[in-house]
């Protein structure tokens, strides 16, 4: 598993990692990674590797595109020194062309979109042990569908950067696609962009395949 | 993975199990099943066995003990007929009598601990196709301590009974006791009786290792 | 037009047509009839046709399936003696279906839906000048997909009803789908099944234009 | 129909426009144009004009009056790039004078009306295609009334002001007073100022009508 | 003054007697009467005949007509044996004839609301000492407005009654045109049905003149 | 009556001015003027002289000592113009000296006290028509007790100013005195410094009665 | 000391004992004794002598008189089976009568309380191995004020049948008085009959020091 | 008794001290000391000894650790001149060790807990008349247990530094472990870390026997 002992996680993007990040907490350490897949995250390598105390961080933030992440990055990222950063950005920068079409100011082109994410990768590289780049997904099962087509195209840059930096790459629609095979996208998502939490663990579990997350690992066991 | 297809799987307990499950839900589906390990089964079943069509329903009750457990169990249990029922019930009987100790109306003695179960474990076996009986823990290292030594007393009662009825057993006092093999008991629980995320996923872990769940099962792959 | 001076006009259905009518109200008499299509029927009416003076009244109560809707028709429905009825339901009788796929007692069959719709059409006929029957749609613009397909096998069957009771019938799938010629459905909807304010004029359209509204009218003149 | 397509429409004005429009909305793209006029204009225009794409814009203020109007017009019309304005302002300027008649610091004189308006005119229209200017109503049938005379001298103004300007203009006082045969203005209003939905959608009609809006246009058609 | 030493005077009627008595009080002693004339009424009797130790006792009811007065005359009025009793009702039975004009199951007829007066006269004049009847007025001052003729129909009745049966008559109408010579009515109301802190001055005063109140008492003086 | 036509009178002081006169206000002409005596000193000056067309302002603050009403008076009394001015400060000089004893730097000596008042005196008098000097009192019918005695050394303090400067002097403790031959001082106040509402009437009636309010005036009369 | 090892105290009274036990706890163990003396009895019993086991429990309810606790007597005292009880009621009896002069079905008798105060007594006897009378109290230094001298007369009921039944009895007004001659009664309480910490630790050493509690007791120790 | 009459007694401190001091309070003078040990010293001093006239002021701040408690030093404490200071500070320097290992900018080593507190001593010593220490203590009855350990090496060096300053010294740990042998530490605390009000009252007697308080003291007495 490529977390080192006394590694600090650090995951970045919009409401699908925020989740309720702010909300008055119920206790103490509980809440502070908001209710959605970096809880889970932290839940299995916490319950599975104890022994590398790994300490993981949420700092999503709501309504994120890319442009307003890159406005926040230099604030919001490098203060807590991650030796690992995750980035996972761009529905809002497609959605917002499809909800809010006479909103031009909101909407982020794939151009801007891969300028963006490239100066966010530059500027972080330097500075972790590891980067890993997810892709954005839309839980729409229909292939022709404009908006799925256009999240198609957003990740595909993402892929392609992850290959041109050489960072972790986690691509997140075909894992969802494969739960739509025997479920409705209505039974995990009203608006087929926020999942629930059956989709929160399938984006945790893909995240940590991606790093090399042993699912039978014992804890205190050597690797 | 003993759950099959379209099984409905009932989870019983105390606060432990409840966690917030009655609080205003987030969206429609998510927190139905409240933020403790019945989410964590839930998500980890329909993300690894989509195929089956699995139905987790959460009916814990903050404060109960086996008294107050078996007083609804006709009301609360049987309604949506579960083919599984799994209880985690006895943390309460052994608290009040150490946090309230002159308030006996509200402790459950070992004897009626054992009855209580019995009755709940004899009026449940004809009527499901599998019963997991969870034992109660502590998370509190010190094996002197004597409200670990009487949580462990109530656990021998689960576990003997467990054996008597032929029905699948959950200890989790181990499965905590290793986690503080690497941290304090304060990094996971400040009143050492409710676990935070990490202590639900050891919770659910624990459960689903019990009943045959395979960690690297492939979504819509044969067993 | 084919509602007469000091006609009654009930509109029945679920949360399209309550549309937050219970909440508290701004002033006295602008928020009884909610927000959603109702209120845009009153408005039209009253400020083309005020010499008519006609009473508008919104029963749709959020969540209902034409099994609730029936449950609860005879107290709902009669006691404000309407001259007119009209009837929007069936969405959830599907969405339960999509959404919720393991609980079926939350389901409604396409049977069902008739059995439910018959009844409450024989129940009223006899008591009112008119009946509306408008058919559940989905703003889904793919045709091939599944929730879509069952929603028009439901609309089917208030088609056929419409004919067999010879009532007002008032397909909306169409009227819908011509606006997405224009607009992504993310602009009107984000579950595709709450249609926003354009969503709510373009129901209320439909709904004048079946039962003779003249768009030109001028207030007090003749017919 | 004189907004062209892609046209961005922004509404100015007091609470008559603004009508709540910063109240916690309900859903994402339904209430940022309040409850009031401005939001009838819109599901008109987008329910039967799809095609023209049309934004508009909401930037009403409770309690203004021409001289706050005048005070926030730099910073609150220009900034979305507005190509039709509409401003509908003046009633508390008169209303302030009989409700609270020893403050005098709250009231605006005719002079002064016209001082503020033609400003704004002035500054305006280098800016934009179109400017529509609404004349304040008061919905007192009783034409002695000193408040409804008023008023008219203050509308009178605006009529004046569009003339010299050679703006669209919409006077309402008729339209209400054509209501106002059929019902009593409580009806409508208890203060008298804020008219309820029927009002709106009156308000939206007449100010429609003053832009060429076809009540049967197809969506879709040519013009 | 007509209320002897340790009087019991109960004030009845609709939201201008109730005006905010339920409200949470902010002491002890200072709220149970609202903040409409009620509150006038004590604080005038009890700073000028502290002797008399007069309770004054609000029993008003927002919304009431004359015949929701009446379904809980008798278990309202009764148990806190008044010597004396004032009535102030009427307005609604006017007013939903105007603002809500098809709803008429909240309309009071001009016959109906004489039978309703004379019933609760009946009820009432042997049980007490001293019977005051107020009769119901419209803060418009135009003559020949609707509501306002018939409103004086309606405090025709009352002033006829109170011949009748002997009972002590306060006409409140001329009281407030007085005041309407020198300020507009929306100086006192906006709705011309609800006075402020002035109106109900006005409104306590001819209650008190009625009663044969010395304004220039000194407290403790032989009368 | 002293006031003339159009004048503006504002009322200083304490809790006992101000009494939650910046609570939400019911409706728009109100309560901006607390509950307390300012309210009724308005209520009667409009309901007996409305031809004059006074505006009562009321700048009363809670907790305020002649201290800290000097600090503000500035900002607070002179920028409305005010043509008369009433100040009633000082109880809370005497009452911080016993019930918070050990915490002097809350406590105004008799010194401090006198010389506060004579600064707001003659910075104000210059500017205004007339002032009126209350003085303060406690509502302790036992004139052996201290705090009644150091309060009664506070009022002759007013007193003597009132003379040396020759503004209106209004006593209020016979006032109170008087009324507690007839009622114990629990049934005005709790705290014996609060008065109920008809405290808030002693204190208007002399206020009223200092400038030659004719409680017999008719409305629009001459005087 | 006279409280048994394991015994059960139990305090009635009105709000001096009640003093907010209702309120929302703050955690667990904490406040389900209020804010008064029964929490400073409490925690004075259990810190000196926590080898005796005794339980406290706090049954006041604000705004009894001995009319309204003798209804409740029953159901609020026996249930939990205590070993001592002991009652503090009586000054709402008195002081209704002189708050609420006009209110006759608030007050209570010097009769009437002895009335009620021994049945309660003659109820408990039989029951307890203890009972404690704890006289009303007025924090009045005037010893001529009315309220005063009724108080005293009620607390001299209490001690008459003290003495009678040979219980346990607690004089306060004693108490207070010795504290009065180092501080004003403001610094206590505003309204002098509501005690502060200070006041409640007066009370309840009173009370304690009248069952023999021995102030430098050693935890543990040999009585 | 060590603090001289009208003596400045500051508390300073974590949450044990704060203890909701900032919360509403419920009377004037009650809460201001928030529900810990602060509000029982008071209750204490002044009930014994109300002729010395000493004032508690409770400054804690919830959270605070040596090292936040330093940075408010200057501005939390010297303002109110106290003549006599104690400090409680500690258990979070320890505890965020614990349960958040992962966040070391929360931790506070030994050596810079000892140079706090040093600075702090030496910044106040030459200001007041006396200091009181009070070392941090943990309701871990087991002796092994790791944080109880760490927590005995933080006391041990408030004991050091009270020797080589001279200052009064308050050890707490000895006083609960004492109260732990007749109850477990649940019945006190779930978190092991706040006392309930028997905790509170068993940190208020140790704090003033080191300040040499008599218990039998009675008021008024020569000492």
């Amino acid at each position: 598993m490529k977390l080192e002992k006394n590694s600090v996680f650090l995951l970045q993007g919009d409401s699908i990692t925020d989740f309720y990040r702010t909300e008055p907490p119920i206790n103490a350490q509980w809440h502070l990674l908001g209710r959605g897949y970096p809880q889970y995250v932290e839940a299995l390598l916490d319950s599975r590797y104890p022994e590398r105390h790994i300490r993981v961080i949420n700092r999503g933030v709501s309504g994120d595109t890319s442009k307003t992440l890159k406005a926040r990055w230099q604030a919001d990222t490098f203060e807590p020194r991650p030796d690992w950063v995750s980035i996972l950005i761009g529905i809002n920068d497609v959605w917002r062309q499809f909800d809010l079409p006479m909103e031009p100011e909101l909407h982020v082109s794939p151009a801007d979109y891969r300028r963006n994410l490239e100066e966010l990768i530059e500027t972080t590289l330097p500075k972790v042990k590891g980067l890993v780049l997810m892709a954005p997904f839309y839980m729409e099962p229909n292939r022709d569908d404009a908006m799925r087509r256009m999240t198609e195209q957003y990740a595909a840059i993402v892929r392609e950067l992850a290959q041109k930096y050489q960072t972790v790459f986690v691509g997140l629609q075909a894992e969802f696609d494969r739960y739509f095979q025997f479920y409705n996208t209505n039974a995990m998502s009203w608006d087929r962009v926020h999942p629930n939490h059956v989709g929160a663990m399938i984006i945790a579990r893909a995240l940590l395949d991606a790093i090399g997350f042993d699912w039978n690992h014992v804890p205190g066991a050597e690797d």
